[in-house]
């Protein structure tokens, strides 16, 4: 066989490998692929609890690990997924091999706890894929110049996923997780959100940072750039889920695809910046510094010499952002800090929102209408994003989700089969 | 500092780590080493009972797998407690670092599951150690030429810190147990059991193999072959233990350095084995096969051309053993198997009984007076063992251990300091 065989990567989290059973049913899943015809090479997440169990072992002999050793301990987690993964395949009559990410020469730079991948030496890979193996990767990690073990962060696993289907030109990138694909809002709260069938880089882009649960932005970043087309889908079903990739023609014509909602941040106010250079720099300078991640900033014109400054932040992270903000404020002359955790985030998210005007307009209109107050207000290119009272937050989403034309029965989506 | 400094291999076993106190208690003693002035090198075991809840996750998975995959899931154990004591050793102040059998370069042969150490490169633990650190290394795995995980069996840990000791020309070599060191007997059996000063690698291959639990016999014999001097003590104590050296000058005149006992065997007996060449070693060959593991093999001179052939091994392996006579038994036309579960072996072990005659004589003598009965006899240069009746176990050991003068006001043995 000369010509390059038909090659899927799969990824599965956590939850897909939670225990033995569910193991056994990834285990099926995966040499139903490979019986199919296809060379496989699964990458999997850490058994469910796992990483919070090994936190817990960490926080009870040290205060503050060292990060490297950190890594060294989470990435015993998917050393597990990965061994017990290959026996459940070998049980099932196929042969499988799985391999450390150091094993398989996932190279990254010195960043312990959240490191970037640089390289990834394949040949390992080709060589067990050509003795017919089904490969599994330790997802999440990585090893340095120096072979010490890092990991990737939040969302790591899709992350090799990602830079394994790139490095080894695969056919596909399958990333399995608990819903069926991505939605037009949280069917929680729409019962007529519907399943998209395809949606853009970008859009996924705006959705994972809005509290879409489904990828990590960083995993999309990279797919986006190396064009490694991705699809999302459920492993609890054959079905097909959503398709993440680079154009989309078929929904150039669709303004918005999807809703979004987060409630898990705050607004934090500084009164009265005064309008000079540099004001703003120093508040978020110092946040970073405390590793304070700020999501939407807003600041209006100055009246008067003076200006208010809002941005948002996780809620947990308050009590340091108001000990921060609250310093600098009587640094540079500010006024009161003032904070609300009373707030919600709703976004609407759509590549089509480029080319049409009024976008903006109907989702205030829609939101008026309803009573609905509007307190902030952050747009990108493809997205805007309303802060408003929590207590409208889920209403907010259905009437939006539906303004827009997002339900089952509209006319203004398209699927695409 | 040109001049190499003092060090000392450290190693801990899974009852010493099993949880995060007794991992902040072997930091505190790794660091009171380091700090009255020596280099240390820990080699530590996995938590208390890790191995046996990862061997559980894997037959829930699969009923035979593959042992290159119970290595890659075995090896996380170790690799989660060295990373957790770096944690702990670092929270004290001092400088750690963890490292994996592959990391460090602990080369073994490619028998998954019980490998061979082949070489040991020590430039990454020497370049840590002139940095200051602490040298943390998990016990009982290495890597083969694959860069693929194996793991060195029972006792494997034991065997990491005296392969270490060895390559590192290690001033000491401590095995930390929960014991104080070896006896003269089990304490348990024999309150009066003294605490041995010194003792013969040769005397401790003796007593590993025939159940004193201290150490493996396998990393003594290595021990032996290098000339890597041993300290056997407390995790609980600051108190010496026994050092398990080569010549023990001060050992000559001791007979009898101490008394041991197994009652996990049972006997096998296989009647009329027709007295011609092979025989035995068919039995054997095919028992090996199996992987059952015989202990003492007993077979008296021929009467009228046959013999009767008896044997010990574990009582786990006895339905095994059975199938394997019987149909062996048949072939060669010998006559019944029978067995006998109800038996103990005691054992007298001492490097003076090379020079001393009537070493046995007293033993028997010994039992004789109380009247239990010797059902099978085996010796070595340095040893004697006898099968007897199970309920006269304890007594034995305590009446052996009288015979020979061993208990704490005995003249016959001498302790030296």
């Amino acid at each position: 066989m000369k010509k390059t065989k038909h090659l899927i990567v799969q990824k599965f989290g956590g939850s897909s490998v939670a225990n033995p059973e569910r193991i056994k049913r990834v285990a099926q899943r995966v040499v139903d692929t490979k019986r199919a015809g296809s060379g496989v090479v699964v990458v999997v997440s850490a058994l469910g609890d796992t990483t919070d169990e090994l936190l817990q072992l960490a926080s009870q002999v040290s205060q503050d690990p060292p990060e490297r050793e950190l890594d060294m301990l989470m990435s015993t987690g998917e050393q597990i997924s990965v061994a017990l993964l290959a026996m459940a395949i070998t049980e099932l009559g196929e042969k499988a091999v799985s391999f450390t990410g150091a094993q398989v020469g996932i190279l990254t730079d010195g960043t312990h706890t959240k490191a970037r991948i640089i390289a990834i030496n394949t040949q390992r890979i080709r060589k067990a894929l050509a003795a017919n193996h089904i490969v599994i990767v330790a997802g999440f990690q990585g090893v340095n110049l120096n072979q010490d073990i890092t990991t990737l962060g939040r969302g790591g696993s899709d992350l090799t996923a990602v830079a394994l289907a790139k490095a080894l030109v695969a056919d596909a990138c399958e990333i399995f997780t608990d819903v069926e694909g991505v939605y037009t809002a949280d069917p929680r709260i729409v019962p007529d959100a519907k399943k998209l069938s395809h949606i853009s880089y970008d859009e996924m882009l705006e959705l994972a940072s809005l509290g879409a649960q489904v990828m990590q932005a960083r995993s999309i970043f990279v797919a986006k750039r190396f064009d490694v087309p991705i699809h999302v889908r459920s492993s609890f079903s054959m079905r097909e889920g959503t398709m993440i990739t680079k154009s989309v023609r078929a929904m150039e014509d669709i303004v918005v695809s999807g809703v979004t909602l987060r409630k898990d941040e705050a607004k934090v106010t500084v009164r009265d910046v005064p309008d000079k250079p540099g004001m703003a720099a120093q508040i978020f300078r110092e946040l970073a510094t405390k590793e304070v991640n700020v999501d939407m900033i807003v600041q209006n014109v100055s009246r008067e010499g003076s200006t208010d400054l809002s941005f948002t932040v996780a809620k947990s992270d308050l009590p340091e952002t108001l000990r921060v903000s609250r310093s600098i404020s009587r640094r540079i002359g500010a006024g009161e800090v003032t904070t609300d955790e009373g707030v919600a985030k709703i976004s609407i998210v759509g590549i089509g929102m480029r080319s049409h005007s009024g976008v903006a307009a109907r989702m205030f209109e829609a939101m008026a209408r309803e009573r609905i107050n509007i307190e902030m207000i952050s747009t990108s290119e493809i997205k805007i994003s309303c802060v408003i009272r929590r207590q409208h937050a889920e209403s907010a989403v259905r009437l939006l989700h539906k303004a827009f034309g997002l339900g089952k029965g509209s006319k203004a989506t398209k699927e695409t089969a």
